[in-house]
C-alpha cells in the first residue's frame, strides 16, 4: 500500500501550489473561517506555533552571579530597615535572575534567597509544601526548629525544613546571622501544589547543642536506630548535616583520589536517596589549582562558595568565585569550577527531579563545546 | 532567653510605630536608597511578594469542556484546508485552556489536542523528550509506528509514544481518522528539558494487527517475557493497550462491586508503576445513573469520553458529557462524574509527577465542599 | 614488614616437620587435650571439617524423572485406598528425590507431589506459612478456594495459595481430577518458620467461573484496579493465570521469534515481581524440533510437561518427556530441552531466592560442558 | 451441589469402618500393594509424613552460650599447636549447637566461630559465596583486606567480607588477636550454591589506618560520593563500622530515649538496607539495670558481648553475660536481655532472609509465655 507524497505548507496553512492557487480566493476564507472557529472554540494549531520543540533547551533564565559583599550589604540594611513581622514573615532578599523578567526566582526552578536574623530576632513557625534547606555560609547562633526539633545551624551545616514541616527561626543570641534559603518553590507553584498554614503554637526555647533528629540519625555511616523505617514522603529524617561530617567526607575523598574535584551528595540515610524529593544538595572541593571535567546537564543548579576562591564557566560567562556568591546554573548550559585555593561549593539541584521524570540527560563537553 | 517581639511592618517593609516615624525622612530615604539597591542587585525582598504562598493551591488553568462535535468539525476543516508538510509537522488542534492566556495547554501540565489524518497520509518520524500518549476514539485505521514497531490504532485504544521514541502516524486506509493526543509538554518546557530531533529513515510500510511489542508484552495478565528486564526509563514495554482487555477489565470490576464507579489504571506490567513517568492514565466506568465519590486532588486531569453520557461537576462547574468531549480539571478542584446511560470515561493526568515529587495530596469532598 | 611462612598441617591439625616431631609424644597429648576441650566446649576446629567450602555446588539431589503414568496410577490406587480425613489431610503423593536418603522433597528446595481429588470429595481449610501453587495437568472440576475466595480449575492453569492464605479443594462433580503441587516446604522448614492453622468455619460451596480475585486483577495485560496496592507481602493479588492467556503469550513470543524456545515468568501484575517470594513459576514453548540453550543456575528447579514429547538433558543424565513427567534439576546441573513436538513445560523454581540472597549466578554451557 | 462427608482414616492410611473391614484381607494387599509402588516409584503418602507442618516453628538448635573465657584459652592452644597452612586454612573455632547433631554451626542459619591470628601470621586470600563479617571482641593490630583494600581491625569494629571477595587477614604486629567471625554459610550450602576460589596474587603489605572504602563512604551520615551508585549484589561498600560511631550512634540514641535500650542497625549508606542480603547485623546497648523487652521473632541469632555484664533469656534458658560470651538463640524463642552495668550487645541474624522471603514474624511476650 502507497501513502502519497503530501504537498508542503507554509507557516500560515495554505497550501504551496502553482501561482493559481495563490489567488484561490475562497480557500482563503475557509481558512480565516476555520482560524475563527478555533478561536471561539478555545483550540490552536500546531503548524501556528512555532518553538514548541527545539533541538535542545532554550532555558529563559541565563547564567548569573550574586555578588557576596553585595548580598550582605543589602542584608545588613534590611536588617536595620525592615522588622520581623508578627504574621509570619521572613526577612529575605531573593536572587531574581535577570533573564526570568521580574520572577523572584534564582532559576527556572529554584528559589535562592539571603535571610537576615538580628540578635534576639524570631521568624515564627509556619509550614508550606514548598521544601526548603539553610546553607549557612558563615557564623553561628541561629536555631531552627523543625516540626519543634530545634537545630542549632553553624557554618558548613546544612539544615533542611522538608516539605510540610512546621519550621521557625530564632537568633537568641547577640550576633545577627545570615544564611541561604533554597527552596523548590518555582516547581510546586508550576505544579499548582502550595499549601501553607500558620500554627497556634508557642515558640520554641530551648537551645540544644544536638537535636533529637541527630541523636536518632546522626551517630554515624550507616548506622541506623533498630525498627525504624525512615522519615517516609521522600525525604530524609536527618535534618542537619553537619560541616564537621561533610569536611570528614571530603578530606577522604581527596586523599583517595588526590588532585581531583571531590563531591559528596547528601543523602537520607535510610535510602540513599537525596535528602528531598526535589532537591538535590551536593558538596564540591576542588584541591589548590585543580579543574572539575566541564559538563551540561538537563536541570538547573544553584551554587554558593563556602570557601576558597577561583572562578566558574558558566555558558559562555565566567565568573569569579569568593566565598558568598551565589550563581545561577541554567539547564544544559556547561559548566566548569577552577580553584585557585582549596575551593568548596555548596550545590543544589533540581535533579532529582529531572531523574524522577526520565528527563535527565548528562554530557562531558570539550572545553570549547 | 528570652526573644522580643518584634514591629510589624506593612507590605511595603516601612515599619509600623508611632507618629515621629511617619515622618522620618532619614529612613524612607534609607529604605529607597535599600530598594534602589535591590534592583541593581537583582535581588527582591520577600515582604514586597504577595501571593507567593498561598493557603491552598490558586491555578490558572479554569474547569473547561471542549464539545466533541466542535472538535470534529474543526479537524474536518483543518483536513481539508492544512495539508501534512513534509517537514515534520501534525494536523494537530491544541485544546487551550482560557485561563492560561493564550498558552496552548488544557492545563498548567498537560497539552491536549486533537490529531486528525487523512487517507493516505502519514505523519513522519521525529522523536522528542515530551511524551505523547494516543487515545482513539473512534474509527480504525491508522498505524503508530514506535521506534518503527508499527502498532494499529481503533477506537478505544491507548498507545504510547514514550519519551525520545521516534514515531510516526501513517493511515493507509481510505477513511480519515481521528484521536487524542495528551503530551507532558507543559512539564518537559518547564523544566528546560525539551530535545527534539528528526530521523533520516525511511518510513514504516507494514501495518500488522499486532506489534512486535505486544507479540513479547501482551499476553495476559502478570505474563512477562522470561529474563526480559522491561524497558527502563520509568516506562512501559508495552506500546498498545486493547479496548478488548480494557472492556474485560472494567466489566470485571462492574461485576466484582455492582453499581459502583470501576476505574482501572494502565500501568507498565514490568513494573505496575505508570505507563510512563510523567502521565497516569486511567479508564473509568460508570454503570448508568451510577454516581463517583466528589474527590479532589494536587495536580491536573484531562478527561474524555469514550462511551455514554453523563455529565461531571469540576470545581463549580457542570458539564455535560458526550463521547470525544474533552474536559480540563485543574489542580484541586473537586470533581463528580454522573452517569446517565453507562459511561467510559478515558483519563490522563500529573499525579504520577505529584507522587514522585512528595506533592500529592486528595481528599474526598462532601457535595457542597 | 615480613610475615613469615607457616609450616603446613595436615587435615587433623599435626604440624608437619621432621621426624623428630614425629615422635613429639607431648605435643601429641596436648592436641588430645585440646580436642577434648574442643568437645566439651562444643567447639569445632574448621581444619578438621573438609568439604565445607566446595569450588561448585554439590548437591545431594540427583536428576530424577517420575513417570507421568506410574504417577497417575498409583494417585488413582490412593483414591480407591486413602480417603480424605476429616482431619485436614491431603490425598497427595510427594516426589521423593532419590539422593535425598528419605526426605520427601524434589530437590533441596522444593516439594513436588500430585493431588488426587474423587468426585464429590473436599479437603478441608487450613493455612501455613509454606507457600503453594497447584499446576493442572489435565481435566477440570476442582475449586481451590483462597482465603474463601473459588478458583476453578482446569488444564494448564497455575493457581496459587500464598502463604499464610486459608485454602481448600473441592471437587463438586463426577470426575477425578489430579493436579501438581508445588511448595518452598524444605525452605520454610529450613528457616524454622513453619506455621499451620485451621480455621473453624463453613466450608465454601460456590463455584464460580471467575474468582473474585481474577474479577479484580485479570481484566488483561497492563491493566490494575486504581488505587490498589497490590497483595502486598511480596506476592500477587492475583489466584489464577489461565491456561488461555499463558496460551496467547507464548504464541505471541513464538511468532515474534520463530523457531526458538519462547519463555513466560508468572508475575504480580503489581509489581512484575515473581508470583510469590520463594517461588519463581514460568512456562517454555519449544517449537517442534527446537532445542533451548545449554546452561545451568544456582537453584534447583522442578519441570513437568503440559503438552507434547521430547527430553531434556539434566546434568549427565537424559530423560524422554511426556505429558505429566516431573523432572528434578539441583542446582548447578547443566539443562537442555529438545522437542520432538511443540513442547509445553511448566517450570517452578528457586531463583526468586537465590536473587533476593545475592547467590543467583548462570552460566551458558557448550555442548558438553 | 454436595459434597459427601468422608470417612475417617487413621495415619496408616486405611479406612475406619465397622468390623467387617478391619478383616478385608485384599484391601490390606492392595495397600501393602501400593506402598511398594510407593517405593519403586519414589514417591511418599503424606499422611505417612508427621510433623511436616507444625503449628509453630520448632528448631532443632537449642538455646546455648559458650563461655568467652573457655574460647579464649581453647583459641591461645590452637595458636601453639595448629599452625596457619599455605593452603588456606584459617585457625577457626566453630561454635557448634549441641542441637544440630555434630553439625558445625551455631544455628540453623549461621557460623559463628573465633578466629586466631599470632604475631606475623597470615591467613591467604580467597573467597566464597558464603559471606562473612568480623566482629572484634577486643585488641588490635590485624589487617583484613578485602579485594585487596586493607582494613584495620580494632575493638568494637565490625569488618565485612561480602559474598565472593577476596580476603586475607594479616597480623604485622606483634600480639596475638582474636575475633569473632559469623558467616551464613548454613544458608548458602543448603541452597547449593557454595563457589570457592583461591588467587594467584601476592599479599596485600600496606597497613593504613583508613581503608579505601572508609575514604569513599565513611565520611558521615548520609553522605555518599558524588554519583556513585554503591557497591551492588546487595551489599554495603562501606567495609567498616568502627567503634567510634557505632558508640556515638549509640549514646545518642540513649541521650533520645533515657532508660531504655538502644539498638542501631548496620547498613548499606547507598540503600538503608541490612550491610549484606543474609545477614542483619545490629548493636544494643542496655543503660544499667535496664530491661529489654521480652520478644520473639522467626530467624535465628547469634549474640556476643562487647561490654559489661548481665544475662540473657532465651526459651526457657537463662544465661549469664560476659565480655566475650556468645549466645545462640534459635528461631521463635522468646529473648529478654537485662543489663546489670552498661551492656554492648552486638547481634547478627538471618532477619534480612527472613523478611525477603515474606517468613518474617515478631510478637511481644510477656513476662512468662
Amino acid at each position: 500500500m502507497s501513502v502519497e507524497q503530501q504537498d508542503d505548507v507554509d507557516g500560515d496553512g495554505m497550501t504551496k501550489g502553482g501561482s493559481s492557487q495563490k489567488c484561490d480566493v475562497p480557500a482563503v476564507r475557509r481558512l480565516e473561517a476555520m482560524y475563527a472557529g478555533f478561536r471561539d472554540a478555545d483550540v490552536q494549531g500546531l503548524w501556528t506555533l512555532p518553538g514548541l520543540l527545539t533541538p535542545v533547551p532554550t532555558p529563559r533564565a541565563v547564567p548569573h552571579r550574586w555578588d557576596a559583599r553585595l548580598l550582605a550589604d543589602l542584608a545588613a540594611q534590611a536588617r536595620d530597615l525592615v522588622p520581623i513581622s508578627a504574621g509570619g514573615d521572613r526577612r529575605v532578599l531573593a536572587c531574581a535572575n535577570p533573564g526570568l523578567q521580574g520572577q523572584p526566582y534564582a532559576t527556572n526552578t529554584l528559589w535562592a534567597a539571603v535571610q537576615a536574623l538580628g540578635p534576639g530576632e524570631r521568624a515564627p513557625a509556619h509550614r508550606h509544601t514548598p521544601a526548603a534547606l539553610r546553607f549557612v555560609l558563615g557564623g553561628a547562633g541561629v536555631w531552627t526548629a523543625v516540626d519543634r526539633d530545634p537545630v542549632s545551624m553553624s557554618a558548613g551545616d546544612l539544615v533542611l525544613t522538608p516539605s510540610w514541616t512546621f519550621h521557625e527561626h530564632c537568633n537568641p543570641g547577640s550576633e545577627p546571622m545570615t544564611w541561604l534559603d533554597v527552596l523548590d518553590l518555582p516547581i510546586v507553584a508550576f505544579l499548582d501544589a502550595v499549601f501553607f498554614e500558620s500554627p497556634e503554637t508557642a515558640p520554641v526555647t530551648a537551645y540544644p547543642d544536638r537535636s533529637d533528629s541527630e541523636l536518632s540519625f546522626g551517630g554515624g555511616p550507616g548506622l541506623l536506630p533498630v525498627d525504624h523505617p525512615g522519615a517516609g514522603a521522600g525525604r530524609s529524617p536527618l535534618l542537619a548535616y553537619r560541616w564537621a561530617d561533610t569536611e570528614r567526607a571530603l578530606s577522604g575523598l581527596v586523599e583517595r583520589f588526590p588532585g581531583r574535584m571531590a563531591g559528596i551528595r547528601f543523602s537520607d540515610p535510610h535510602t540513599g536517596r537525596d535528602v528531598m524529593p526535589t532537591l538535590r544538595c551536593e558538596m564540591f572541593r576542588l584541591p589548590s589549582r585543580a579543574r572539575s571535567p566541564r559538563w551540561r546537564q538537563t536541570g538547573s543548579r544553584v551554587l554558593t562558595v563556602l570557601h576558597g576562591t577561583g572562578h566558574v564557566t558558566v555558558g559562555a560567562e565566567t565568573f569569579r568565585l569568593a566565598p558568598g556568591d551565589v550563581i545561577a546554573v541554567p539547564s544544559w548550559n556547561a559548566m566548569a569550577i577552577e580553584a585557585d585555593t582549596t575551593l568548596d561549593v555548596f550545590s543544589v539541584s533540581d535533579a532529582v527531579v529531572l531523574e524522577a521524570l526520565g528527563l535527565s540527560r548528562r554530557e562531558t563537553c570539550g572545553d570549547h563545546d
